[in-house]
């Protein structure tokens, strides 16, 4: 049987493709893509990140279970500590100082992902939550992954190489396999067949929010 | 196939009987309940009734239809227009003021039962706020009907009689047919075995708080 | 002194301005606007209703007073009875059917705006969400009046003057004098001096995204 | 200028007394407290701090800075890690194992305290939040370094030595200065004077919650 995460990637192919191959990611492996437009994704992916740990402190609020509390407590701690610091410390290698992402303007990209995300997980459990967050925590990977697997990706010089080792390493493919068998255990716990449409729409819009995000990165360029 | 209302009410059968058939309502059903006692109930179903609102007011943001919010909109009317106006009016009856229940200090038995619907309805999904809902909603209906049926209920000269007729009529009724029905719309859409567990915790702990109300009634006088 | 509106209101001026003078408007004034960018914000606005209603629903649950809980209750269902059964009926004259507009994919203006809006609600408090709401709820009454009392406004064969009249009108002007106390009443019992700089990045944002919504109808067109 | 907390203690000083010096305390200060009351503490705090740990995940959904966020991460972490650890080895030393508590019903009085803050984190926003969980933060702190303080509490053979010293120890004392000084800036960043009543409310209730919770234990035995 495939997994949760499976089918819902199927009934979104297109806007898979659209996110996982979009041009920002390409230029990334080629290493062509302008600086400016990988810094400006920089900056908002820092201001996505303190969205991304609201999200699993959300998740924790609407744990049922001691082990779900404890994951999502993890994960938090995760991000706002060893994610965001290396974050910045790979940011402050791209001239970018913490303080100055701090009073950055958040782009309506970030606004309308980040948002979105959040209210799924309000307004619904954490079922939804956690498919509105997977096209993120798994799609990384895979592109990662991808990238590092595909001998046309440029190694030597690519300014990219680092970005793309850190989501095809070894950690990060762990973080992704939990995620999948996370939203396999959820669905087993608080879904069902009539929960397919309203799930799928949740990815089908967090993967064209996502792509959307790279675009926004392209644009600033 | 039974209804999911059905299958919760036979998991916790034991507690739905202490709930429907409490002291409260035996002394209901023969005109001895103290009137200290239903005074008390009064006022504190005053203070539930706001809560109670907002827990519909809860499911029309975690509606994902037209339909449900426009439900959810019709019940918020009907509980704070129709409902607490006819409320406050039975109250009067009984010598209770509308200023006087709003300065009334809420009862532990109320904190305990509407903080508990509300925080199924805000962690978990719609599902699990209308199960919370679904003891007081469907079991006051049930109770109802049932005393009205029994040809042991004091007629004449129960100052209870009133109460009775209000909850075995065909209006109330209707909303409870209305409520079952609800539920399993709402299990087709969002549920699935796996909720089973946590669905039938969530009505047998409300249904259980239900009885302690009565009893909050019955230590008053 | 200044409403907390006004104060809001100054402290976004230019943004105001972007938004309340947005091209979209001026050719609703003129009646130059194409009729592909009016039916498409048209229908994002259907959508966009949808979600109003729910914050709307969310206010309810964060009332602190049955005036206010009545209050929300009477605005959710003039919004789901009321309105978009009027927005349905003059969608129908632009030959858009209801069941058309429920079919239609969220915009991502409409997704970004309606977000955060909802997110402000849940994650802050009433005083939030109410501030997040009134760049719609006062501007639009600014704008229809604006454009009514405008001599260049054209009136015979303008395809929007009844857009225009309904915004201008005497009833929908109530409702944002309701909205502007509302906020001060809010300002009062929540607020403090301290709230300003959060309240005012809510708010800023907010007419951010509907100058978007605009900026959206005239996209498609 | 007094603290928030030492302004909310004032306002509910009968209530903060019939908590502080409630007979289920005095009766750990001179060891007399039946055994069955404190293990039938131990196993409801063990629930008590799961939901204790979801309200302060809430306190990280409803951050509004990188600061607050980290500090919501790293109470949960210490909740979900260090201190429900310490509190099974705890409890082990009571006979009490951690699957048999995980498998126990909720008494009413955790259902009733837990909620209650739970729902005025949802409903509020992060300053009703922290001051919900005042009384328990603070007051644990408070209670143990009087006990410790007096010197008519039982040294030798008491054997509640050790929770006492737990909670009047440098280390949990610090918590509970950090979390007086989390109420003064947040009052100061989200509050004024209109929130005075329905925060004092808000005090009230959790301390009234807290006592109930000591009785409780005393009624089991």
């Amino acid at each position: 049987m495939p997994s949760l995460f499976d089918s819902l990637k199927s009934a979104s192919a297109g806007e898979w493709t659209d996110y996982t191959r979009h041009d920002f990611v390409r230029q990334l492996a080629d290493g062509s893509l302008p600086e400016a437009a990988f810094r400006h994704y920089l900056q908002q992916d820092y201001l996505f990140l303190i969205h991304f740990a609201r999200a699993y402190a959300l998740a924790g609020y609407k744990s049922e279970t001691l082990a779900e509390l404890r994951s999502a407590a993890a994960t938090m701690s995760a991000l706002v500590d060893t994610e965001m610091k290396l974050h910045v410390a790979y940011c402050a290698e791209w001239g970018l100082s913490e303080t100055d992402m701090e009073a950055l303007p958040e782009d309506k990209a970030t606004v309308a992902y980040t948002r979105f995300v959040l209210e799924r997980g309000s307004a619904g459990d954490l079922l939804d939550l956690q498919v509105a967050l997977a096209p993120c925590v798994v799609g990384y990977g895979e592109i990662g992954r991808a990238l590092a697997d595909d001998p046309a990706t440029k190694r030597d010089g690519n300014p990219y190489a680092d970005w793309i080792a850190m989501y095809a390493g070894e950690e990060y493919q762990e973080v992704t396999v939990e995620a999948v068998s996370t939203l396999d255990a959820l669905m087993t716990r608080r879904g069902g067949p009539g929960r397919m449409p309203g799930l799928t729409e949740t990815f089908r819009m967090a993967t064209v929010l996502e792509a959307d995000f790279w675009q926004m990165g392209l644009d600033a360029a």
